[in-house]
C-alpha cells in the first residue's frame, strides 16, 4: 500500500473497528491523513459530571483518541507516553464536539501531537498536547501492510 | 457542619450522586478527606482501545475524577483548569485500579493535586497532576452548608 | 495611548529595561505586538551544560521570557502560573535562537501562550506552553497608561 | 565502582565540573544519591525579572539541573525530553533556594523525576516534573566506570 493517505485510512479504520472505548463514547471519524485525525463526538447526558458539564476526563479521552489515531496512521504501533490538557470552556449536553489532531514532530521513536477540541460554534473547549512512543508491531498486523 | 472530614464526605457523596460520567465508568468511592480522595475502578471490556489495553483517556478520566473529588471537598465549587498525565504501564481488562488524589497546594482560588493510579499488584499505571480554580457557588447548594 | 501595538512596545520596552535576567542571558527583542513577542538569543559557552549542549533550563528561560513579554503586552501585570516544555533538538554553542510567543487564549484573568524556539536553520529546538494569571497592577505604573 | 552512592557522587561531580551554566547560576551540590539530587542556589540581583522577582525561567533552570543530576547519577547519559513546572510562590533577591529531585520511575530508557524548590523558610516556590530519555554513552566516559 504505497499511498500514505490510503494507508492511514486503512490503519485507523482497522484500529477504530477494534476500539470499544472510542465507540462507547460515540466518537466518529471525520477524516484521517498521515499524522492527522479529525473526529466528532456528541455530549450525551451520561457524559456529564457533578457540575452538570461534560466531564473533563471524557473531553480528554476524546482528544486522546484523536492523538492516538494521528500517531498510529503510519502502520507503526505507537502508544501515549504523556499528555497535557488545558480546559478553556465548558462543554454542555447536546454539544457537537470536534477534535483535530495535528502532528508537530515525529523523529525516530517519538512524536508530539497537538489536538484542539471545539464545539459547534467554533469555541475552543480544550487544547491537548500528547507525546507518543513507537513500540514493536504494526497496526494492521503481520500481513496488514500488503 | 463543622467537622471537615464529615463535610468532605457529604459534599462528595452529593457530587457523586449527580455525576453520571463517574458512575458510567463504574467508579466507586473508597474514602474522602479534605483535599483527598481514594477511588476504585475495574477495567471492563468496553474500556479497551484498539491495542487491547485500557484506553488512556479513561485512565485519565478516572484520575481526573479523583482530582475533582479532592478539590471539591471543601464545599466550594472548583473546576479543572489544566492537567498533565504520565502513562507508566498499561492497564488490562479485569484490572482493579485505584486512584489516590492528594492536595499539594491550595491558595486563594487555585489548587494543585497529584493523583496516582495503581493496579491490584501495586504497579503504578499513571501519574496525574491537576490544577484547579475555584468558581462561584458551593457543592451542596445555598442551604447545603448548614 | 490608544494604539495597542504602540502600547505593547512601550510596556515591553519598559519591562525589558528593568529585567536583569533577560539581559544577562543576552536576550534581544525583535518585535512586540499585543499578545505576541519575537526574541533572539545566542548560545554562549557559559550556557552549556555538562553534556556540552545548551542547558535546557536556559532554553526554557528564553521561551519563558517570550511568554512573559507576550502576556504583559496589554499593560496589565501578568505572572506565569505554570508551563510545560518539550525539548526537540539540542542547541549548540554559537546557535542563534529565536523564540516566538503567540497568544492562544486570553479570558478574564487567565491566558495561554505557545512559544516555539528555533535555531538559525529553522530547526525546532523546543515547544513551550505557558499559563498566565493577571495580578494587581500595570506594567507602566500608575501614570504609565497615559 | 560497585557502590551506587559513590558512583552517583563521582558521576555528578564530573558532570558539575564541566557544567558552566550551573556554575554561572551559582548552583551548589548539597547531596547526591542514585536517582536523587539536593542542590542550593541563592537569588542574586541579576536573576530578577521585570517584576522585581526571581525570573521563573531561572527557577526552572535550577530545578532542571537537579533533575539532570538525578537522572545522570547511574553513569548512563540521560537527557531531558520534556518537563512541566507549577509556580507556587515568588522568590526574592537574597532567598536561599533548595531543589530536591526524586526519582519516581525508571524503566528501560525512560525516567520521571519530581523536583521541589523551596526557600529558606520552607515555603514551596515551584513543583517540577521532568521526563528523561537515556541516550548512548556514559557520564564518566569510556574508562570512567572503572
Amino acid at each position: 500500500m504505497s499511498d500514505p493517505k490510503r494507508l492511514a485510512e486503512t490503519c485507523i479504520g482497522a484500529l477504530y473497528a477494534r476500539d470499544p472505548a472510542a465507540r462507547a463514547l460515540g466518537i466518529e471519524i471525520r477524516s484521517i491523513r498521515p499524522g492527522e485525525a479529525l473526529l466528532a463526538m456528541r455530549v450525551r447526558p451520561d457524559m456529564l459530571n457533578g457540575h452538570g458539564l461534560c466531564h473533563g476526563g471524557l473531553i480528554f479521552a476524546f482528544a486522546d483518541t484523536a492523538f492516538a489515531y494521528a500517531c498510529n496512521s503510519y502502520n507503526e504501533t505507537a502508544l501515549a507516553a504523556s499528555a497535557s490538557v488545558e480546559f478553556l470552556a465548558p462543554a454542555r449536553v447536546g454539544d457537537e464536539l470536534t477534535a483535530e489532531a495535528k502532528e508537530q514532530v515525529r523523529v525516530r521513536r517519538h512524536g508530539i501531537y497537538d489536538v484542539e477540541v471545539t464545539n459547534q460554534e467554533g469555541t475552543r473547549i480544550a487544547m491537548f498536547r500528547g507525546r507518543s512512543v513507537k513500540v514493536e508491531g504494526t497496526v494492521l498486523g503481520p500481513s496488514g501492510g500488503d
